[in-house]
């Protein structure tokens, strides 16, 4: 069976993460093209993981040894790219977020539709975490009863001063909101975002941490802690409660250690460590759907679209002193039924 | 040295609980007398712990052999005695609530400060728990640096038909009210009661679970589930999160089991048993301070006065459809500095 | 109902422990003498938990205002004062070991079968342990089925120069022989010791840690890690495997914290805090059973008898390169049936 | 870079599942040649991973379109097909064990290392697993101090009648012996085998539990108990104890559930799902090792060699009613210095 041959737009470090991932860990595929805005980069990166550069995105999309994109370039630059590719018939792996603006994901989604075929996935990867899939088959198989509310935590050790407010919920939350959409099978429909005392430990202009509250369709009630200066490490809490029992996300496997005094476990430092099996997990079945031929299955243009809408009215939440807003998302086309 | 006679005013279940620990596990004290409305009761009881019924609660405030007071009586009249008790300058342990209005634990508040000195004490056992405890210690020894937010669970596996919506605030979320005042060393300022999809198992007048926020003078947010009939059992969580850390109330020690494919613990089934050591620590140490003459260190009247105020307010958003309602406490007198 | 008259023979810590336990924990008991072959020490006793003195244990065990005898006087001292308070008919706690050679035991479980009636109990606090309390109820209750092994460590943080290599069986691993017997109310019919690598961190005389095995009549098969230096705190575990199911005495509830880049809990650093609440129960239970007149419920001389035969097995077997060593323990009398 | 070429010794299940890796998990491999003794199910794995179909292990050895053996046939035939690929020079991974007899192991280390360099692997996949590989980076940073015992477990769900008392050395215990002679960087200088009490559940022929004891040359004690039919599940258990610490290998990862008075995790039921990351390292690792030209760096032949004098000295001790079995090991060559 051949390899799938993708086509790399974006060679910064989730860019060349993503190379690595698909030379080195995923079988059946190889990287035949790579083009960034910064040409030396590209160089660079196609020396490394032997590929062709393109001068852009356009090209790469366009060329004959390139059977499927990957969409890893700066944000507002996703839609461009990942409207070329559908254009072209071909499939496309775009990390968050599918575009910085509700309209353009609609432009996708629509542009998809037309297509007639599902081509699109959103790089949302903790749908392929072990732990939340083991978390979905207990709710889905009944294990707590229907679902009531979600407690949830969010924290890094620190965040950089370029880190803003409004990215507590556009790059942080958004991951959180996406796997509870997919854990829940249930769609939000407002956000709330409240914000507790802050931590010194954080630059002046960040509003750290950030308490968020969910509601869905189904009247479940998420709250999530936004935390991004928590100081000790990465951590991701998930508890679901439901009518007859409590689930909760493990933490990642570690070594307990008894010493000086302490009884204890090393927390994580950074997410690339927590989730690196679960992108391993994404990218091996996106590649093996492809070969496969058939459409992907993992997020698509309409949760990329519904994250963008969310974020939005959570955003929209913390400009207005923490009131209701209510998220306005468009029916869900059959198209794009689950 | 003599043992502290103690008259006990309600002889239900708490009272007789109170009544076999006063006599078999906390050392320095007697029962003498014992009154309930229902004079049966008060036999029987008397019977059981010898000690002499008395037919009203104010004969037994008056009586010579009784030395301080117990009052385990319907709620409703707990202020009565209370201020009998005061007004005979006799120290007083009263169950939860102080009074069932804020007016007459202002009342109480008013009478004690007249009276010169502290006498009264409030049954909110959490204090004594070995758990909250070592949780105190930890965030004023700056194990977590200044805390921003508290995450909180009560749970219990039903409640009766006659445990109404209002109830998840003053009978089951006052614990924590209490417990987090004292834990933070805070006031609390705002209260909102949202309701999450209700659960099937439930009597039909029920709004359960309840997710209570609260807000407090230095901007810590707690959240609060209150959950009634979550069918697993009795469990309460208590997680701290501050600049630097996050600590968390430990469970109870349990053995654990691995066996027919499961590894875990029981989940304890009642709350008696969960505080069972918090009830002996704090009956034995309001006996030991009755006895050395000096001041309850317990909650206060004040502290009472603080519960019934915030659970009304949570009770008011419960009623209001989940708006804020503020805390109108007065300010705290300088007699009830902590 | 009148306080039970306790004399005390020794006022080392352990009686001072004691007598406070009785002064000031435990309802129903009062301290009326204390003697000590160190007058002095005496005298500041029974200033501090107010009692007379006496000038011998043999006038303590007579004096008319002594109704039980608590003797926590050296070691070897033990089977002289039990002896006297058995002659007297008078309930007597020993603290372990009951004597310091199998033949005084025997002395002592001899003139107790002679005066008819059980008297005496030895200081096995561990019985009293809730946990392990839950773990004889699993046990028994066969949430394991059929005991089969017990993984065993008791780990301390550091040993005194004082302390020498038989003193892992005599003082240390007697805590476990006793629990053990009594948890699979089973006998130990055979003892092993084995020397792994010596700590660095040690006195350079001791062995440690030392590995111990035995075995049981039954035929389980018991194995105990004693590790007096492990330098990172007091630490007791016990791993029972049936034929069905492991079960786990659980360690201490302790709070967790997340900080630092670790996710742990403090480990205690001494037995005293570990067991304290198993030192309670054992005299409030103790002390109720002498004022109800009844027989005592907890370890008796035969118990005791049989530790120290046990752990001279082991001596032996360590002082012999770690032979297996048989336990010639006598039949055991239907007096002492359990 | 063009894939490894592997040709496949052996199709029975473990054959197939290699199968299933090489072509759909681990990158740079594809299965070109397959045989077995049983023709048929040679031609069935061919058919479902495509490859050839070659009548005898010596042809495919000698196929110009196989790079690298795996040898997963029956462990008696395991030496000759090993000592066919050395004669070609060609890597070869073969499972465990190297060979059924310490003689034939050695007459593959003496090809080996007639043939100047390193090509032989054994299949010890817990060198690869995450937890294993922490535990070793603790103990290998000074995490704990000098290791002084290790305490291990090994638990089966249950065992097949064809499941001998010599297995439980041969077939089970020898994972642990090749994981702890990596993980202290030490080796065994002695074994003994004891038996407890047997449970119930078992096969009338078989010794269950059992319990083994190992020496290491610094005098490491290792402890490990064996228990095929534990009932409860497949659980794999090992504390390293050493002079300043104590480091536990983690349970998987797993979904805590709070439900019906329990709150636990699943056990795992089989060891594929336990180690099934370890084998998907283990052999992309291999791969990647054998594409790059370079010895291979995991199990070498010697491991393999001294796995199984190893085993062997366990099972003498077996049959012989515990006696103390030394390990006789020539002197390790400096060929396979680690």
């Amino acid at each position: 069976m051949a390899s799938v041959r993708v086509g790399v737009i974006g060679a910064g470090w989730i860019g060349l993460d993503h190379m690595r991932r698909l030379t080195q860990v995923v079988p059946g595929a190889e990287v035949t093209a790579v083009t960034d805005v910064d040409a030396e980069r590209a160089a660079q990166a196609a020396a490394r993981f032997p590929a062709r550069t393109l001068p852009t995105g356009a090209d790469l999309v366009a060329a004959p040894d390139v059977d499927a994109v990957l969409v890893t370039s700066w944000g507002p630059t996703h839609a461009e790219h990942v409207l070329n590719a559908v254009a072209a018939g071909k499939p496309v792996f775009c990390e968050k977020p599918l575009a910085t603006t509700a309209e353009d994901c609609l432009r996708i989604v629509k542009a998809e539709m037309a297509s007639g075929r599902r081509l699109v996935q959103v790089g949302f990867m903790r749908r392929y975490d072990a732990g939340y899939r083991e978390l979905k088959d207990v709710i889905t198989g009944n294990g707590i009863g229907a679902p009531l509310m979600v407690h949830c935590a969010h924290r890094n050790a620190g965040a950089p001063a370029s880190y803003t407010s409004p990215m507590a919920a556009q790059d942080t939350a958004v991951h959180e909101i996406d796997v509870l959409r997919w854990l829940l099978d249930d769609e939000i429909v407002s956000a709330q975002v409240l914000t507790p005392r802050a931590t010194g430990r954080r630059h002046p202009h960040l509003k750290d941490p950030q308490f968020m509250l969910f509601e869905t369709a189904r009247g479940v009630r998420i709250d999530l802690e936004v935390f991004v200066n928590c100081q000790y490490g990465y951590d991701i809490q998930c508890e679901a409660v439901g009518e007859t029992g409590v689930a909760r996300l493990p933490d990642p496997a570690a070594v307990s250690l008894r010493s000086a005094g302490r009884h204890g476990r090393a927390v994580l430092q950074d997410w690339q460590h927590r989730f690196a099996s679960a992108f391993d997990t994404e990218l091996r079945e996106w590649v093996a759907g492809v070969a496969a031929g058939g459409e992907p299955q993992g997020p698509s243009a309409w949760d990329g679209y519904a994250a963008t809408v969310i974020t939005d009215a959570a955003v929209e939440s913390l400009e207005s002193d923490g009131q209701v807003v209510n998220v306005d998302l468009q029916d869900r086309p059959v198209f794009y039924s689950p």
